[in-house]
């Protein structure tokens, strides 16, 4: 039985994998090894390697996994076969291009609705899901059980809502809002910090262009 | 004077310094301390005194440092003082959501425009910002010199328009798509990889539900 405990350098490796075995033309072979998969995304093969043994234990020597099995594990051990309900507060231009993200199911989301503070924003709806008003957070979330709230709200308001997620049993926050949020233990952020990004693309630019400004 | 390298992980801890700085009430000191710092951002203060000595060399011992150069340090550094051009390809509703979103500038990024295949898109449209024809791309990018790409297309288109953003002469990309680009040496990919984002949450849930399954 494999490890269910991974690295999240693992973690972060296992989605191309996954999307790279789905994406693979039809071949005469059903059979695919971690060489070939290393080759494809221009990684070490022992990487490769290890992060698959880590979710399967159906490989064979010389042989390669069966190419729809490793499918089959990869789906099940990153939960995407797995629907999870989330509930999104903060339905601005971000928040309503997340509700209405149709690649979300696939990976095992389920956005239930949207909560917002704005009179004129609650009531209506973005890509068919309806958008509320804050009152309404805690018991949607108690009823249906919701485990995953997503955060696209101003930063200065980010802290609020989270604890209010948190108190109404959300153990997993992602957290769009650009500030560093403090949960208890048990709870994880994962943050999604686009200014993150941004600084890292014009430090790059910074090096290449040789400029010491 | 400081030196211009420094490791990813601080890079991406110094752009949540610099909202805390700015976010911060006006106090009655004109200095803040990395200690406190540290503290508000619940970091190790060792290592919120190494990040700050690699960008800044104004702090000085017991006092700290005056916040608005530190400010002005962390923004020049980060390149949130100097813009760049960029351009979009992929007006989806992802694409059309950055094309919309307003605080880019911000962080230093102007996107010139959008790009789309779709001859029903291309000729709109989206947060005021042109979506134009596949046709423009190379001379548009040529003629304003642009360096950074973002790809939003879906995921088997992505290499073709990667291919192309560096043949005419960008050096960054900025990646939606979820798959694993190629790219010469001296071209950063930063991937912002929803699916793994997805990957993390799920698994954390499955942790602390303790299902095997």
């Amino acid at each position: 039985m494999p490890s269910r405990s991974v690295s999240k350098q693992t973690l972060q490796r296992l989605p191309a994998f996954l999307h790279y075995l789905k994406s693979r033309p039809e071949g005469p072979s059903r059979y695919i090894s971690a060489t070939a998969i290393a080759e494809a995304l221009g990684l070490n093969d022992v990487v490769v390697r290890k992060d698959l043994a880590s979710v399967s234990s159906s490989g064979r020597p010389k042989v390669g996994y069966v190419r729809e099995e490793l499918i089959g594990e990869l789906e099940r051990f990153l939960g995407y076969d797995n629907t999870q309900d989330a509930i999104l507060v903060g339905a601005g231009k971000l928040g309503k291009a997340l509700l209405s993200y149709d690649v979300f199911p696939q990976y095992g989301l389920n956005i239930l609705a949207g909560f917002d503070t704005d009179p004129r924003v609650a009531g209506t709806e973005a890509g068919g899901k309806k958008i509320l008003p804050m009152e309404k957070l805690e018991s949607l979330c108690r009823r249906m059980g919701v485990r995953i709230g997503i955060i696209t709200v101003p930063g200065e308001q980010a802290q609020g809502v989270c604890d209010r997620l948190i108190a109404s049993g959300v153990l997993a926050v992602w957290n769009f809002a650009n500030v560093h949020l403090s949960v208890p233990q048990g709870v994880l952020v994962q943050n999604e910090n686009m200014a993150v990004s941004l600084a890292i693309l014009s430090n790059h630019l910074k090096e290449r262009s040789g400029t010491t400004k």
